[in-house]
């Protein structure tokens, strides 16, 4: 078996035709367990073994962090094989160990003190029957290197073992981020440490932590102390605890990036400091969910000196080179109600709030030069009068970092990025930076520095917020990552299911936490059937769910939340359909498949029933358990025209299609997921296949 | 529907009889989820429910820690229905909303500064349609309240609701405890605040930290730094970490009793400090288990000065009034491997190992009492020398509590409470400290204060940590704390599945755990039938995994650590196959519910077929269901006797017994755990049922 490069095929074609992609070229077979793809691979039939005396050389450059990341790996590399390995706990320099040692890592130096943008993070990996060999300049690189040794870790009869091969490796983009919103739901330490853990594991290198908003103020200031008191509910950062994540980040080769977002978004710190708003006091912390009013005042000189004050407390506790200042949707009310501040834009030409906010961050700009930092911010910040070495994240389109590369500016972005919207894995992994054929190919390439998925915490608690981000960030990790040709839906779910459980093996909840909540909500014993339905279900979007008018005191406990967007039970009945009338010989076997899961769902509507006059909130699974039936029944019915090859009316067609629109609509909080499959069926046996493309169920 | 009171039913008839007692008193009835059953309950029809307007006051005496305590419960009742409570998030004192408050809290005093042992736990709840009233002398007595009134909640159709009723309660011991040893294995903070959780949730009161052993020192020390830095391979609590805890724990009515073991299970200390033990070092970190010769030199004066300064350094990090200092399997090796230590005890008259210990433990005693600390120590430090304020924990059995009490000592039990032997929670439930018609009716009674469960950490991980304590934990805090006339093991295991999902609504992962390890082992795909033959499998005891020589740094990450004991799955089968016997009016819906059950486990062998060729972990799940699948067979030829009622010859009986018994065995790492129930149904066809009345299952 060879792991070939994967061959460059027109994006456009693949876009409108996903499914058709692994059937034309079956050739094309990417290391099984590997996300995101290497830049080259060359596998070779070879596999290391372990054995129980695994040992580690590291002969040229080494440090603490590199040594416990060697650690964590071989960690790793024990739990998968359940066998210790003779390794003293912090490996040893030098190779002299008998027969030589197993894995060699060459490291050539330390790398950035506090990891830039710039970071060199390439890398080589070989792996023989001997040993395994990772090179790499800094010692970020060998994380990189590190993360895929483990995603070559296979097993078979004889246990563990390395996929041998060569793999040289770089990311395509420097900065591949990931936003975490803790402000209108706060995330606790050890939450934020295991996805660190989970980010290492698909290279992501940017954690973007979203510390101030309307709902919520999030960390200790020892300055002004009531910014956390008041701000917070009590639940915040202390600064050590800040430390501790920038280190736990840092050994992991992950930035910090701070947000404290402003002028808007920024109810909760006017709860302590109402005088710095542009619009009177009191303030309390906002629980709803949108856009509000407050707003610093921009036109007056103790609010920078109160930032100038913040912010140098702050930068020490952020290392890094980047300071977020926000800048999205400050609506200007409390700016236009203010007659002083009116004033003050037409003492300064200030045509408009626009230009007002390009005052204030012009402003802020100089604090940020002044504390060593430079400036990131959302689209909004864009405006002539900022240099061009700010950066600019956007949300609001691709068109946006067009605009701003093309202006000089870098970019980062992040629209088309937000996992809180609850769409597919495969709808973010085709959202490119840098698409092939875009406007931006003419832009200057060195202005798209990257993109960030984000999480924003509305919906979303210490209980969610694993299944929120994983494994669909793997896919958008990818994108970032890979090479742009790399565009195989069906090869990236294939990965993806693999690459889910080595997220869990390194911390993530994403795959036990809906168990949880929805024990709690079944009971032990019945939890087996709605855990069923619940597959084959999806939750409503972020904009369906904002109508419920859920705040941020609303318990999320329910079905709701322990509803997984992105249902691989979905994508498995869609794949059989597929095979169904794509592959004649399989289409027997198909046929039984399918007929074996319509079974299935007929038999839901009774084993739920009663449930619910004990357990109302499972109304929602009585509800999709009701749809599947009826879908069940429609499969069987469908099944049988297609296992005799026959063609439907298309009369019949017309009313089962509108059958499903009408199933398509959400129960409750849930939506079926699995009518994209069954359109596909319908259609199949209306000869209507090429209608049905849709890679995403929406 | 009325929750008597309990009968009191003699334990002699109990022990032998526990499946007869349900059936033979069917009127006795608990409250469904209560665990510990309070002294005094009394049921009435009201129901108490949330309709979004749930308030509180707190007329008489109120403290932070009683409104966070509050808060805790208002957020879980939240949890529970989904609904947000218009509370502010600090309840206020006072009561003048509309229509009164639905949670009134009457508390007299805050209770002990620092929580002694004496501290008052008592409280009354009262529950109508209407509103519930709390009312507690101390605050702790009002956490208890709290984890009763959570107990209360149940659903109907029409969402949540609290049962109406009238209780009276206290603790019955004041010293009901929990071991956890961190040395063997460490627990990260998080582990230890989300069992501190699932604690207060049954009313235990007392966490015992084992925190230095052979294998590891988890505390951080200041004036002897190398204690920790060498001795935990850097997994160690800071001092800050140990004061979060401690006033965590404080937080939800728990005491923190330290432990430093000591002169024995101490070779971590003697890493860095090898002058103070007996022996010649250099010492290492130890990492296999047993007894092992490292022992402090009871007879320098270098090592009190030393043990001196280092306690007075922790002893204001634990507050609580007892020190632990271990005690336990000192082997005396080399103390007498070294003359020194043998002119010393002929000097003093010390006659054997005994009394050069209890020597070592006066001299350790006056350092406790200059710092201001009770001593508490294992059976072994009982000597006539120690004066009587001295409390004594036995782990070698009832005797040395009965032994110690007599000669005016006071005891907690611990024997018959080691949670990491892998034994059936009903086995912990029946040893009582003070059991009905025991020699220690006759011994003061105020000499047994208690008892405590005990985690040893040999082959607990953090990921495994939470399904070894619990739920089989709750059932001896019920020990602890209900009447002791509370002893019906099939009402206990009932409501213990209830208390089960309660305890993981608290936090602990004892149901998402071993998921976790299995989806690692089989693969999201397959986990499903892997799940089921676990479900009906046991772990190797303590005794058969001490023999297989796992060491620290063995890998917990097998069969064996997803197993759990006390299977609840194979207990149903022994109450089907119970009923089947016993209730002729239902024979026919038992042999039903059978026949699918047997049909399921003949189909285990070909659904994990060929599984292990891919994954040889897997191994011992080929092997059980192999077993399942001849036990299944066995089970469907015996049910064709039980439904015609035929008896069978006693050569088949013999026959079927002896297969039984080979079948019994291990298999690897795993058991299967439905031997009980196939006795009695194979004993059933053969008229003997009364032969068969094992409750554990061993």
């Amino acid at each position: 078996m060879r792991w070939s490069l994967l061959l460059i095929v027109g994006a456009g074609l693949l876009r409108s035709t996903p499914l058709a992609n692994a059937q034309s070229a079956p050739e094309r077979v990417a290391p099984p367990q590997s996300m995101p793809i290497p830049a080259v691979v060359q596998s070779n039939e070879e596999r290391l073994r372990f054995n129980g005396e695994f040992t580690v050389a590291i002969p040229k450059y080494t440090d603490a962090r590199l040594q416990r990341a060697i650690t964590r790996a071989l960690g790793r590399l024990e739990t998968l094989s359940g066998l210790p390995f003779k390794t003293a706990a912090a490996p040893q320099s030098g190779a002299d160990s008998k027969g030589g040692p197993a894995l060699i890592v060459e490291v050539q130096a330390a790398g950035d003190t506090v990891q830039s943008v710039q970071e060199n993070e390439s890398y080589t990996l070989d792996v023989s029957a001997q040993q395994s060999v990772l090179k790499a300049a800094t010692v970020v690189g060998a994380l990189r290197g590190l993360a895929t040794l483990l995603q070559l870790a296979e097993t078979d009869a004889q246990g563990l073992f390395l996929r041998g091969g060569h793999i040289e490796d770089h990311p395509r983009f420097p900065w591949r981020g990931l936003l975490i919103d803790v402000c209108r739901h706060f995330e606790p330490v050890e939450v934020i440490k295991r996805n660190l853990d989970a980010m290492s594991v698909v290279k992501l290198n940017v954690f973007h932590w979203h510390l101030s908003e309307d709902q919520g103020f999030r960390v200790e200031s020892k300055k002004f102390p009531k910014l956390h008191e008041l701000g917070s509910d009590g639940d915040f950062y202390t600064q050590q605890q800040v430390r501790e994540i920038v280190e736990y980040a840092r050994d992991r080769g992950i930035r910090v990036v701070p947000e404290f977002d402003m002028p808007g978004h920024a109810t909760a710190w006017f709860v302590a400091y109402p005088q710095y708003a542009s619009g009177p006091g009191p303030y309390q912390i906002e629980r709803s969910f949108g856009i509000f009013n407050p707003a610093f005042d921009p036109t007056r000189e103790e609010v920078y000196k109160f930032l100038d004050r913040f912010i140098g407390e702050m930068a020490p506790l952020f290392p890094d080179a980047y300071w977020h200042v926000g800048g999205d949707e400050s609506n200007g009310k409390q700016w236009d109600a203010n007659p002083r501040i009116a004033e003050f834009k037409k003492r300064h030409g200030l045509k408009d709030n626009a230009a007002l906010q390009a005052y204030f961050n012009q402003r802020l700009l100089k604090i940020l030069q002044k504390h060593g930092k430079k400036m990131i911010g959302w689209d909004e910040i864009l405006h002539p009068d900022l240099p061009k070495d700010v950066v600019v994240q956007s949300w609001r389109g691709q068109q946006s970092l067009v605009a701003a590369a093309k202006q000089g500016y870098r970019g980062v972005l992040s629209a088309g990025y937000y996992l809180d919207h609850m769409k597919s894995a495969a709808e973010h992994y085709w959202v490119d930076p840098l698409p092939p054929g875009n406007a931006l190919d003419q832009a200057p390439v060195a202005g798209v520095l990257g993109g960030e998925a984000c999480l924003w915490g509305e919906f979303v608690t210490p209980e969610t917020i694993d299944s929120r981000l994983w494994p669909r960030a793997a896919a958008v990790a990818e994108r970032l990552w890979s090479q742009p040709e790399i565009r195989d839906v069906d090869d990236m779910y294939r990965r993806l299911d693999t690459v889910s459980l080595q997220l869990e093996s390194a911390g993530a909840m994403h795959l036990s936490g809906p168990d949880r909540i929805l024990r709690q909500l079944a009971g032990s014993e019945q939890i087996g059937p709605v855990r069923e339905i619940m597959r084959l279900s999806e939750p409503l979007d972020f904009g369906q769910r904002a109508r419920l008018h859920q705040t941020q005191m609303t318990p999320m406990s329910g079905l709701l939340d322990a509803a997984t967007p992105d249902s691989a039970a979905a994508r498995r009945v869609s794949a059989m359909v597929a095979m169904l009338f794509k592959e004649p010989a399989k289409r027997d076997a198909m046929v039984e498949s399918l007929r074996g899961e319509f079974r299935k769902w007929r038999e839901f509507p009774s084993q739920v029933s009663g449930m619910v006059s004990q357990r109302p909130r499972l109304r929602d699974v009585e509800g999709i358990a009701a749809q599947l039936g009826e879908l069940g029944a429609l499969g069987e019915e469908t099944l049988g025209y297609a296992a005799k090859g026959e063609r439907v009316q298309k009369s019949w067609t017309d009313e089962k299609l509108a059958l499903l629109q009408e199933v398509a609509k959400p129960r409750g909080t849930l939506k079926v997921a699995v009518i994209p499959a069954m359109r596909a069926l319908v259609s199949g046996v209306s000869g209507g296949l090429n209608q049905e493309r849709s890679v995403s169920g929406h």
